[in-house]
C-alpha cells in the first residue's frame, strides 16, 4: 500500500503517473487542504503539519510514503525520516536525476513555491550528485492561484510566466526542473515561450518512475486497484479540481481532521 | 482591549484605521496565518476555524471581538455569535452601510474571496436594508496573491483587474465594495480601471469607523497603545508585509499554536 502526501490536490498529479506506469495497487492519498498551501509558510510549521501527515497514513498501513509535496521534501524530509520508521520518498531526488539525465550545459532552472525555493535544497541534492553543475532557482508563488482559477491557458498566465521565466533566457539554462506539483498544468505554456529551445522536467512524472524502481515497492503485495483520497477540507470545487490533476473521480473521498 | 481576528495579517489594515480614528487603546491581534488562507476553504472548516480564534482572544481578556476576515464574517458570524458571549463585530455590516450611503443608483457592486461571495451573505446584509438595491458580486481569488507577491502597481495586476471588473462596467454599478482585506491596497489600480467614475468602498475604514459608534466600545477603560499580534506562523516576509498593512511594526509579535 502506498501512502501519498501533498498539502492539496496537485499531488493527484504523482497518482495519476503511478497509476499509469505501475500495476494495480492501492493508493491512500492524503491532502491537507485545510491548511494549504505550504509554500508560503516557516520551516517550523512544515515540519509539524507534514510529520503529522506521514503519521496519519502510516497509521491507515501504508507501507511506503511518498512526499509530493515539494514544500514538504525541501524543508522537513530528514525530520520526518528521523520520526517514523518507514521508507520516504521524496519528490526532490528523483527530479534531480532526471534533471541531469536531460541536461547537456549543466546549466539548470528550478521553479518553486518561496518555502521550496528559500531551503536551497535543490541547489543542495544537485550539488551532491555533481559539483559542476549551476542551478538558477526562482519562486513563482503566483502559478498555485493561476492554475487553481483554471487560467491554464490564459494569456495572463502566460505574461506572468514571461516575467518569471525571462532570468533562466538570460541565464541560457538548457533544462527546467518544475519544482512544485501544480506546474505540470503549465507545461505547455512554458515550452511556448522556450521555444521548445529548453527541456521541462516534471517531476511528477519523474516520482513515479523512480518508485518502480524502488525496492519496498517490489515488496508490496500487488491487490486490487484503489484509491482512498483523506482531505482535512473538501473544497466545493474539489470534483473540478480532481479532474484537472488526475482525469478522473477517485473511488472514496473522506473528510478527516487531524489534531495538531 | 478590543481583539481583532483575521486569517492573515490583512486585518492589519483595520487595526491601522482604528490606530488612526481611536484614542490610544489596547489591541489583540490574532492573524491565522498557519492555515490561511480561509477563502478558499469550506464552511464547516472556516467556522471551525473562526471559533478556536475568537476563544483564544476571550481567553486575553478581549471585552470585543471585531471579525476582519470577510470570509469568517460571511460564513462564520451566527455560529460564533452563539458560541461566544462578547460583542463580534463583523465587517459586513460597516461596509454595506457604507456602500448604501454612497449609491445614487443602487447598484453595488462586491468583489471577495471565493468563501465570501459563494455564502451569499452580502446580497443577504444588503436585502435586510434596502430590498431595492441591486448588487452585482464576483469572486477574484488572485487578488490576495498578487497583493502578497508585492505586484501592487504591477501591469500584470491591472489586467487582472480589468477582467475581473469588466462585468461591473457592464452592469453599470456607480459603488464598488472590497470585500476582503488585501483589497484597499488595490484601490488605486480599481479607481485607474473605473476612471474614478465609481465610488470605492473600503470595509475597514468603514468598520473602524463603525467601532467608535458602538456602545462596548464606549465602556472599555482607555489605556496606554498598545498593539500586540499572535500569529499562527511567523512568515519570513512578516515585516514587508506588516509594513504594508500597518504602516509601522507592531509592539510584540509571538507564535501561538491553536488546539483543533
Amino acid at each position: 500500500m502506498i501512502g501519498v502526501f501533498d498539502s492539496g490536490l496537485g499531488g493527484l498529479t504523482v497518482v495519476k503517473e503511478i497509476k499509469r506506469l505501475m500495476p494495480p495497487i492501492k493508493i491512500l492519498y492524503f491532502g491537507d487542504t485545510a491548511r494549504l498551501p505550504y509554500g508560503e509558510k516557516s520551516e517550523e510549521i512544515i515540519k509539524k503539519y507534514t510529520l503529522a501527515a506521514c503519521n496519519f497514513l502510516k497509521k491507515r498501513k501504508a507501507k511506503v510514503i511518498i512526499l509530493a509535496c515539494h514544500s514538504a521534501s525541501s524543508v522537513a524530509l530528514n525530520y520526518v525520516r528521523s520520526k517514523i520508521s518507514l521508507p520516504i520518498i521524496d519528490v526532490i531526488q528523483a527530479g534531480v536525476k532526471a534533471a541531469l539525465e536531460k541536461t547537456k550545459t549543466k546549466r539548470i532552472g528550478v521553479i518553486g513555491t518561496r518555502a521550496t525555493i528559500r531551503s536551497g535544497t535543490y541547489e543542495r541534492v544537485f550539488k551532491n550528485y555533481d559539483k559542476e553543475v549551476e542551478i538558477i532557482a526562482r519562486a513563482t508563488p503566483l502559478l498555485v492561484p493561476l492554475v487553481e482559477e483554471g487560467w491554464i491557458n490564459h494569456y495572463i498566465t502566460k505574461e506572468v510566466l514571461k516575467i518569471y521565466l525571462q532570468p533562466f533566457k538570460e541565464e541560457k539554462i538548457d533544462t527546467l526542473l518544475l519544482g512544485c506539483t501544480h506546474y505540470p498544468l503549465l507545461k505547455k505554456l512554458i515550452k511556448e515561450i522556450f521555444q521548445n529551445k529548453v527541456t521541462i522536467v516534471d517531476s511528477s512524472e519523474a516520482l513515479a518512475k523512480s518508485i518502480i524502481n524502488f525496492s519496498s515497492y517490489k515488496k508490496i503485495k500487488k491487490r486490487k486497484e484503489e484509491l482512498i483520497i483523506y482531505l482535512t477540507d473538501i473544497p466545493p470545487e474539489f470534483e473540478k479540481i480532481a479532474r484537472n490533476f488526475l482525469g478522473l473521480l477517485p473511488d472514496k473521498i473522506m473528510r478527516v481532521s487531524l489534531r495538531e
